[in-house]
């Protein structure tokens, strides 16, 4: 099932079931208002979503509407959790060489994770409000909501706890990084409010395309209305999901509502293009001896979707605009 | 006021207020059910909640209990953020120093902090699991819970924004602390949940205490029941809660209900003892070339208290036993 939260004034929004092809949606009312609540208590009221998903996609439900993405903030407006891996050791590899540093081999099987902020998410269209001068990055990501997982559970176990799938735009402040991360504590100031697709789905959506934790389609990358990326989100993720979920519920339980993330996805075949401009910052760097693109500028736009294998959109795109804070 | 939330069996818990003296608490049904829901909508709930107090202290609320600690949650059981800052340099200089290392000038401007699960907090009697193979450490702290603070609030006005103070033990687990930071990307293994104190406070139950951001009383530590610390929590901050706020909120907007902590308390007086063992470790290091106190087993207790100046505890006490991953 397809589900998304629409914008109604409240923190949380209203939780919204959304028909396959997102031409229509539903209130969840009678159900649940909001989606952590359907996290929590996933057994009992997931069925009962399936069942109005079905109705909804037959196109029988009483109340329908059509689905309009900008109406949508991120399916969890709000998390307890949003921890993003490095799953892909290509992006890895290109962003190290460009400063001349080596992948150490622990990488291959530890993987990289930073805890991120996820009290203020921000819905697809929503604009991202940021100070260019910091180097306005765009991270085209595949993202998961999970169950509850125990401290200790291992990966293919640990993968057991998906609950939904969605895309996200892991927003990065690029001239903030290196300053902050040489303090040696993670992230903070360098990583602004991330924005997530409109809808999230359920695995089988995907059908044979999740593949032991993998999503094997491709992940588009549009910058001011121009394809940059056409990036394949499978063969290349080093860590799959239920490895990364492993890797943060070593020593402590991960609860429902967590979100956890993929890292860039990137292809070594550069012809797949680029899922964040660093990459493509990164290559000319190591061809040229300086990287010659620049970073995001107000007014600036980015689109991130991924179609499954029967060409529909899998979770809606997110649209954003560059914008001033306020 | 003092805001405590009781083990209900739910994700969540019961709002319940509590005595100024910590000898009875009300359930704070009709007004609230959770502490979120408070802070998410302040201005119209905490002035009935403070009612309810005002009539609970003078004896005369109709359902009042006696209040156990040991049947409390965090205040917040989980919440959509918790960054925890390195307020006090003189730890900062400790711990480095042991290794060798030199205290970069930027942080006497720039506060380190690092973002921290938020989805599975423990109550301030629950045992910390852990395997003591890692090195289990307590460190003794002082956190903030805030309201909305938006992108770019200076300190003086982000703290403002602090709405309730607790005390926080935040566990770590020394030994993955080293090969986790070499990786770039801060903590994810080396922090397992961290624990808070029955009771959070509103600042004016701090009195004159309460001070430009700081707390101005003795953070009191004991070990397996040896007092090892009685650490003065104001002079020594480096930054105030408004800076450490302030830090975070540089680019993006910080959320009603995020908890932002002070790092362990710490005195350049050697005679106010330790808040963490590895600063015990470090001295030890310093003067002996080698630490000789081993972290925590399994079995060993940690308890974290603050009493104010009028002799009676603040928060209630962190009343922790250390006890094998389940």
């Amino acid at each position: 099932m397809k589900l998304a939260t629409y914008k109604d004034g409240s923190r949380d929004g209203q939780l919204v079931v959304v028909s396959r092809d997102l031409s229509t949606a539903h209130y969840a009312t009678g159900i649940a208002h909001r989606l952590q609540q359907v996290l929590d208590d996933w057994n009992f009221l997931a069925p009962q979503l399936q069942d109005l998903y079905e109705v909804l996609n037959q196109g029988k439900a009483r109340h329908a509407f059509p689905f309009d993405p900008a109406q949508c903030m991120a399916p969890l407006p709000r998390a307890y959790q949003w921890a993003d891996g490095s799953a892909y050791l290509n992006h890895v590899e290109l962003v190290r060489k460009a400063h001349g540093a080596e992948v150490p081999k622990s990488f291959c099987t530890d993987p990289l994770m930073y805890q991120g902020g996820s009290d203020d998410f921000l819905g697809p269209c929503d604009d991202v409000r940021a100070d260019v001068a910091h180097g306005v990055d765009f991270e085209a990501e595949l993202a998961v909501i999970t169950g509850d997982v125990p401290m200790g559970t291992p990966a293919e176990q640990a993968l057991e706890g998906v609950r939904l799938i969605m895309l996200a735009n892991d927003v990065s402040l690029r001239k903030l990084v290196a300053s902050e991360l040489e303090k040696g504590f993670g992230f903070v100031q360098s990583k602004p409010a991330t924005a997530f697709s409109p809808v999230a789905v359920t695995p089988d959506e995907l059908g044979s395309a999740w593949d032991s934790g993998r999503v094997h389609l491709t992940l588009q990358v549009s910058w001011n209305g121009r394809k940059v990326g056409m990036c394949e989100a499978g063969p290349e993720m080093t860590f799959h999901f239920g490895q990364l979920i492993s890797h943060l519920c070593r020593t402590r339980n991960v609860r429902a509502g967590s979100i956890i993330g993929s890292g860039t996805v990137s292809n070594t075949d550069r012809t797949h293009g680029y899922g964040c401009i660093l990459e493509k910052r990164a290559l000319e760097a190591i061809q040229d001896g300086k990287a010659s693109t620049d970073f995001m500028q107000v007014g600036d736009t980015v689109r991130i979707e991924m179609k499954g294998r029967d060409g529909q959109s899998v979770c809606g795109a997110i649209d954003q605009k560059v914008a001033a804070p306020r």
